[in-house]
């Protein structure tokens, strides 16, 4: 809340320029391996300016924990537990009263998505959510092309059905899916392209 | 999936009659203690039973877990981790297309639902679904009365910012809200009352 905010959206030219930028800086050090990790970051961001701006609310749902031990002494210390699969995807909330659920994944392939990385429950909770008239999308990132695009979950249901192949090629992402403009704050701007795909 | 459903819901007289039921009888033998875990439970089995009948898709929301310490010598073993405050409600998911926001509580008093049992964000959360035009309640059961009642969040949140009582009386629960039927399975039908009160 205390940030500075910029009018529609643009970063001034001279913060690019300054030689104080913590937040870039941080932002461009991160190793390959928390690249995934990034993602899911910045969408968290974006989604806090949505809410901030009143525009839609998504919320980040919290990863499942199985609880083996927990110790009462003092307090409710948890001693042993083990991260648990999502069985629904990782996001959900309400835009212009409609429900919207949604799932981020950034991969580092250069030519296409592979379907190991979406779990079979995720499809299958994909699969109630649109039968049930909510919208369902992925947001994937490729990371070494720096292209983020908005894809239908229908598109990739359908896909994933037909077992033909292993993975979605790029090409076809971009030809089905939308294309994300990246920004600063917020950084993937989604919401535009919801409207599009979906609202109109 | 390899229970036994009856048509319409409905349980024959028989089985109510018989001297094995394992599944009843546990459910009358839970410690007053257990009793809000044991809501949680019956409303998670009234979600599984509208999901299996395809009716609408609600899920329960993971408590969140502030994770300290992970052990990555054997897989990924948490050592030490705490409980946290959910910062939504419970429950969210999708009906009709509308998306729909819901906590569940049940309390021991007779006379009064009190607000404390309602942590300040799940009002602020509720403000935000109604406002981009979601569906928000309450399900409030009175352990000792054996009434459970769907209460629209726009009721709750104007009671709790008037600030004037620090408890709903069961009465204006009774009067504003709506008088959940009890069964077997769905244990909660509470489905046709989103209708009664939020699409009508």
């Amino acid at each position: 809340m205390s940030e500075i905010h910029y009018p529609g959206g643009v970063r001034p030219v001279a913060e690019f320029t300054s030689k104080t930028q913590p937040k870039k800086k941080m932002t461009m050090k991160i190793s390959p391996g928390n690249r995934g990790m990034d993602f899911e970051a910045e969408i968290n961001q974006t989604n806090d300016y949505y809410k901030e701006k009143d525009l839609a609310v998504f919320s980040k749902r919290p990863t499942p924990i199985n609880i083996v031990k927990v110790d009462y002494s003092r307090g409710a210390k948890i001693t042993e537990a083990y991260f648990e699969t999502q069985s629904t995807t990782d996001y959900n909330g309400v835009y212009k009263g409609h429900y919207v659920d949604f799932e981020a994944k950034s991969v580092h392939g250069k030519t296409s998505f592979p379907l190991a990385n979406i779990p079979r429950q995720q499809i299958e909770h994909l699969k109630y959510v649109l039968h049930h008239g909510g919208i369902g999308f992925f947001l994937i990132r490729f990371v070494t092309k720096e292209e983020t695009f908005l894809v239908p979950a229908s598109y990739v249901i359908d896909f994933y059905e037909k077992r033909e192949r292993a993975s979605i090629p790029l090409e076809d992402i971009r030809a089905n899916g939308y294309l994300i403009p990246v920004g600063y704050r917020p950084r993937y701007d989604f919401l535009p392209l919801i409207d599009e795909a979906f609202l109109k």
